[in-house]
């Protein structure tokens, strides 16, 4: 961390922030020019909060040069990191190859998550989604089946073979989510850190959303709480940022892949349907992302053919996941 | 809510629509134009989610006529919520007159938070804030002294009489909240819905902090989570959203004061400290809140004598909260 | 456009309201509800200003159903528009197959401009970029060579065959763009009316630059100023939108890509070199565009062998570009 | 300025930067650290392009110490810039006291802009606003009187005695400025360089408006641009910037008006009915502004008895403006 001191500071004060610094552990390393003083600290200086020493009265500006996370760093970790799902069918290695994670928004019932499963499955689909309790901005919709949903999207997974990721928004519910494979932390619980604590403690791999507007270090600082805490399985996921433009939901930031991938070593997953909001921009945004880069892509598909016309808005039908697949694939071997 | 359908949809599909929304007790008028049809939805459309109406495949746009929000509305409430805290003072009234609350970010120990109450006292806060469970970005960051803070804020409230605020990150903490006068929610956790709702079935006043992305609406939204649970002792707080610019760590957004007061007849607060993150503009800005009709200010101020450089960088001294409250009240007395 | 009137407006604001868009030749359908009356406007909507209805005392909310842009509507014209391009190689089409656009930021030397034609034509490039007129944040930097580095484009043009775009900051310097094939608007002047009127009466095809706060609606506006005066030679072109995010420069927003096809039959250029600002980036965001269904890409390629240090930042060498590329075209042809 | 270099940084590519910046006048000095090396430079680095560094492969990151701008720079010239404006009722001075500007959002006809003009002088404003010149959206809505728009604004400035600004879009239109008091840049020419280096050699005050997507910083490097050119007379205008909020049309950032007044030495003027485009908001953020330190304000006010309907969304009435100007000076005089 490098700190430029403002002009005609006196000594005493400059002494006092060099103290405070020292107590903190951190060597000071002054260099004095004519017109600026700056001070070159040495050590670790995650600890120490950049907002406090830019705010200080005779700091005039503050640079960063270590990055503040450490387990999620790729200058400490070179390789990628692999995180390995056993399953029925064999391991899905999220991080090597491709993966396709796909369902429903919600678990409506058993019947339309089985023929969801069935259906991505069959086109190819490694993983299964499917969303039980429900993050809703209105206190009036419908909040998901709850520990009801759970159950069904197990019995997904015992019936097609399928690993099986779904949503935790209280971690007073963690007891129920024993045999779920990848638990998800959903974008407006990016800094629950109280949450995110107590899955650093837990075993189960964690897909990490980034909040809605938070930066990309942000997201690396969301996954060290998880790491710190002795759970290295860390999924990040880039889903939309909000931004002025009203034509899509969110904003995909795709950019993400690569900046995650230079700064990361952790495996880095796109959901284009909760980022476009719009079925149709699905197929051209999940191969956008196969070709920068991600490791994988996590799509919503529903299965409802009598009541076809109220799919969620940005569901695919099976067909056209089918299709989607089948195009994404191609992009990815054509890199 | 007033649904605009495409040009050549099949009676079909639109039967199946208005078929869907009947089924949700939603009366469909339809209107036929020459070139567009449109549809008017009269009864409850709280519970119709909007974009899942906006992405059917033969709509054209949606427009959402009567807010979603209803507790939290002024049309069914047009006057003014007065949220009164018993103290040892005598009541104080939160949406009558002008509150000052203040206190320190972080609780440090007990001679430092009883300190720093007595001052804002004398220099008229109304109410005193502390942090005890911190919500930090980084997982290194010191993270509040937690339950032995709030026990520290609560000699404080002792020995002054002030009624206390302070922050809530887990609901399992809720137990230790039971001398605290106002439960605040903060800015991360605005849609933590399972705290939200937890909440909603609390006695006690909450303080609502708007997230750094957070549209208005989205926190008319969250206050109905809470109110919606039987809690309507919502105070609604404004403290900054992200935007592109820099200078400022966020942008306070104080046009969101006239705009909440005609949307809710819920307070609302602001707080310039968080929103700005540099002493110099707390002032200042506090003093456009009490302008634009804020019903008070929530202000950071510390007291440390011997490390007075090491001070949060948007904590005001003593002596400058008290200049600050002057200029304050001349501002409100004037309006 | 749907206006929704609210509650207890007197008949006498609401017939004055009706008068006053009969005046400007809309047809006004007045469907009354139980709760809402709503009027239905037919007819030329797109002279009509949606912020001054919408903030009408009597108007509850506006909604538009009709685009306001019509030259650039899909709807009015099905067929993706092509732009040809005649060159001393051959024709070149915009919309047509994937088109590669490529040179220096700024043109600095006559060696300089056409080393990198050369070697960027040797690569597959179709058309040559190179920056004379320079919008620089500060008065204090490189203002580009003007009119001397247009005249050194020009001769990297007849030294290579290939077709040449360049930027235009001023009306006044149209004379100077007699030889150019493609006059380029950058993301800073796509609001500059007056400049985009003039356009309008030019014969030659202009690329307009995305605003960096510009939606998508606003770039299709623009567009409509320029086809409206008689130029329907408009290529678009999604260049990085200002969002809070600091990783890069600007958010590359590729859903920008499909949304623009579906509501425009204008071409779709993508520049990841200035949106992102980092050369590492451009390759892989280059072929996500590839892979979304961008028309082509513009690259900032330099060739500075003896002070290859202090190149660009965002831009990629002769041989970096050379296998970027063989990339993106693998990515193209695998769609 | 202050450049951190990577680690591993071989000798040759550090002594290749060291020479690069050398040759720009700029003396290097460089610290080498355990883990880091840091160069200090010391100089004229307003010349030195920050991205251009920081992009660099060998470079980590870079510090901005000095402000990019000199003539705007409150460190260069402590003092308030006062702007004395000549007129029939005595000079205006912007800059000292608080500075009213009211008028018409679009000059329509000489009754019109007489009659608004005699409105708002009566109530106290200082300057008189009407646009002649309009930049809109769309090509298709009205442009405004232009040239004959001008013609009448002066006739309200004859019959008033009021000093006028009005909105310049093209520098071709000078001529007809001759005795317009203040020309005003809009946001969206805010980066239009070229209006900009014109205007820097006119001899009257340049109003300039902060753009849409701009920093503070940002709009200090395009005062700069009217300064260097000889012309010291720049007002700045904060009038909203677009963020992800909807409620108002763009979101007024009023913390600009100290930091702006601590940056720099230039008066702020604060244009609350652009900013919010709802009439009920401009009283209380023009208040708010005047509590926080603004030099003065801007405000649309509009008198159409005969089809008051119809007024523009955001302008005051006469009486409206008269109530507002009088709570102002209250607010103003209570600092």
């Amino acid at each position: 961390m490098v700190v430029a001191v403002k002009q005609n500071v006196s000594e005493e004060k400059l002494n006092s922030l060099v103290s405070f610094l020292k107590e903190q552990d951190i060597n000071v390393h002054i260099v004095r020019g004519q017109y600026q003083t700056v001070l070159g600290l040495i050590g670790d200086t995650s600890k120490i909060d950049i907002d406090t020493i830019s705010g200080l009265d005779i700091v005039e500006s503050v640079m960063r040069i270590s990055e503040p996370y450490k387990s999620a760093n790729r200058k400490f970790h070179p390789d990628d990191t692999v995180i390995t799902i056993p399953s029925a069918m064999g391991a899905v290695e999220v991080g090597r190859g491709f993966t396709i994670i796909a369902g429903p928004c919600s678990i409506e019932s058993e019947e339309q998550i089985i023929e969801v499963a069935e259906a991505v499955k069959k086109s190819g689909a490694n993983i299964l989604r499917g969303g039980a309790f429900k993050p809703r901005t209105s206190p009036y919709a419908f909040q998901g089946l709850r520990g009801e949903g759970l159950k069904l999207l197990l019995e997904a997974k015992k019936a097609t073979g399928l690993p099986i990721i779904t949503e935790i928004m209280d971690e007073r519910h963690l007891d129920l989510f024993g045999d779920v494979d990848i638990i998800q932390v959903g974008a407006r619980n990016m800094q629950n850190f109280e949450l995110l604590k107590e899955l650093g403690h837990s075993k189960k791999p964690i897909l990490l959303k980034r909040g809605l507007a938070n930066t990309l270090q942000e997201l690396l600082m969301s996954a060290e709480y998880i790491m710190s805490g002795g759970n290295e399985q860390v999924i990040l996921c880039e889903r939309g940022i909000r931004t002025f433009e009203t034509a899509t939901r969110n904003t995909l930031d795709l950019s993400a892949v690569p900046v995650l991938h230079e700064l990361s070593h952790l495996p880095v997953i796109v959901d284009p349907s909760h980022a476009c909001g719009i079925a149709k921009l699905v197929e051209p945004m999940a191969m956008a992302a196969a070709a920068c880069g991600a490791n994988g892509v996590m799509i919503e598909v529903h299965n409802n053919p009598e009541k076809a016309l109220c799919d969620g808005p940005q569901s695919l039908t099976p067909e056209q996941f089918d299709q989607a697949v089948a195009k994404i694939k191609r992009i990815y071997n054509a890199r």
